[in-house]
């Protein structure tokens, strides 16, 4: 079979988390090809990074042309925290090692000058960016992505493009105000969504409700704060335990609220929901649909659509960066 | 002095107010040239409606002419409560006597069928229109606008536009949830913003102090629920009244907290406030100035203007209209 243009294009994603940074290669359906991952280093020396990351790109090209000699790659996309798409910077990051602000996109084009495409965006707004590229917002101008881990972060789209706002770094819904001096958020500040909504959070309303209803008999009441993980309270409401039921419900609410804000400002189509707790179906989908019109305009009522991300978890991170790509041919096409 | 062909072009601006309806032509500069207004009739007849308004603007634009006979209408902008840009409609609006969903562009279109330009949205986004461009924000890109009145309307700037979401409602930062379980908002649900920052809400605010503080003696004691108006409490402030002054500064925190929430969505260069209280001046804006950074992620702290808009008191909503003209021809263009 003769391929076609299309066919041999291909993109490499980036993702750069706390523990690992995770190289794929990514055709334009969105499957990864090839994929390898390096231990994102403690040792805050940024150029021995960018020479590892680059080795590791090389070996992942070479894999490619492997298995298809007359594949192109298109570039790379990158996804960090704390990244300004605007400047291509990695800016003060909390969870990295390497201090201030990281030049990484002028540091990546420096071993890749004839990569065309080196483009550098947070890891929800690149997860939102894989959802509308790949996944189930192909059809979508305008809508919203939740990502639920350890904290929560978001990417807004209106009109087919991510909102970076003025310096770069828009689309921070896990930080909504959703009880003034409540719970201390991971930024300090109390009361912020990602405090109650994030695995982490479920976790925080699982012990509360513990010590609520002195509840030594619930699945949950036998692990330290230090064990319990989020894993653990889907286990247990599956098994009907009324303190892992009651998680869920609390954090549908409180997620529900969030969002409500959310769409009071852009009116998205749609609010994907990325993550871990995801995997819980109904048990956390359900409370969200269930509480959203509540706190909503009654011209908004009715109208959004909640949904699971259509991203395979393990990729995602991946094949989102990777979407950067096409998002920037595009662009200039 | 010859014309060029920028100074002869105008475009028209119209405000559907509850009780008037404000028309006026606007030169490029954003002067407004002429103006009328009518009362916004409450007989709920849509189609005598659309006769009135059309012979007001062809008497309009007859002094217009008389001013200048060489003028070009480049077109009519319009802004209503529950307007939708896409469809051109106003839908439902609770203030209006037109029930349903009132074809109000094609409406108008019937009667004047040679102007190309006839656009429709609601008018806190017209206002933020106006500021791009001729106000405050001619050289921005992303910077959102707060309207304070009888409610809290807002419109968002993305990338030089107005963000209309996926159904053309987007903006409603006036119902932001700032106190879970607070006070009733006019939407019926309770906590949102416009609830505590429109004027109406620093009136509850006010006699919730004065019944707090059994404040016999304050200079707003004196009037009744109905009689009391903002304009009493920036007054009383001005003479040094305590809870006068104590309701300002709990207006500007609740409203730094609700920016917030817009910053962490959008991450605008700014944030433009219209409307009555802002004659208060440094009255509204320092407390708004000094709590905003609490509620911000570090990323954001000290970044963000806070700003009165330029736009003149009287004319803004005509001027906004209006500039709903000049940003659709520079789309055409």
């Amino acid at each position: 079979m003769k391929q076609t243009e299309e066919m041999k294009k291909v993109s490499l994603g980036i993702d750069i988390g706390g523990t690992n940074t995770a190289i794929g290669v990514v055709d334009s359906d969105g499957n990864v090809m090839v994929k390898d991952s390096i231990p994102t280093p403690t040792h805050g020396d940024i150029d021995r990074y960018i020479q590892d990351i680059a080795t590791a790109v090389r070996e992942i090209m070479k894999s490619v042309r492997l298995l298809n000699p007359e594949s192109r790659f298109m570039g790379i996309g990158v996804g960090a925290p704390n990244a300004n798409y605007y400047q291509g910077t990695i800016e003060y990051a909390p969870n990295l090692s390497f201090k201030g602000i990281i030049q990484f996109v002028d540091l990546l084009k420096a071993q890749f000058p004839d990569m065309e495409n080196i483009v550098l965006t947070n890891d929800a707004n690149a997860a939102a960016m894989g959802e509308m590229v790949y996944g189930g917002a192909k059809d979508m101008k305008n809508f919203v992505m939740y990502t639920l881990g350890t904290g929560v972060g978001s990417g807004i789209i209106v009109n087919g493009d991510l909102v970076y706002g003025h310096d770069g770094f828009a689309g921070e819904c896990g930080h909504t105000m959703l009880v003034p001096g409540g719970r201390v958020c991971g930024c300090g500040i109390r009361g912020h969504l990602e405090a109650y909504c994030s695995a982490t959070g479920m976790k925080r309303t699982a012990f509360e409700l513990l010590a609520h209803y002195n509840a030594t008999d619930s699945l949950l009441a036998g692990k330290s704060y230090q064990q319990l993980e989020s894993k653990d309270i889907y286990d247990a409401a599956v098994e009907g335990d009324k303190v892992a039921l009651e998680v869920f419900e609390i954090t549908g609410n409180y997620l529900a609220q969030g969002i409500a804000d959310t769409i009071h400002h852009t009116s998205p189509e749609a609010v994907f929901i990325f993550g871990g707790p995801t995997a819980a179906g109904d048990l956390i989908f359900d409370p969200i649909k269930k509480n959203l019109d509540k706190y909503l305009l009654p011209v908004f009522r009715g109208k959004v659509k909640i949904l699971p991300s259509k991203l395979k978890m393990g990729d995602a991170a991946i094949v989102g960066a990777s979407a950067l790509v096409w998002k920037e041919l595009e662009k200039k096409a």
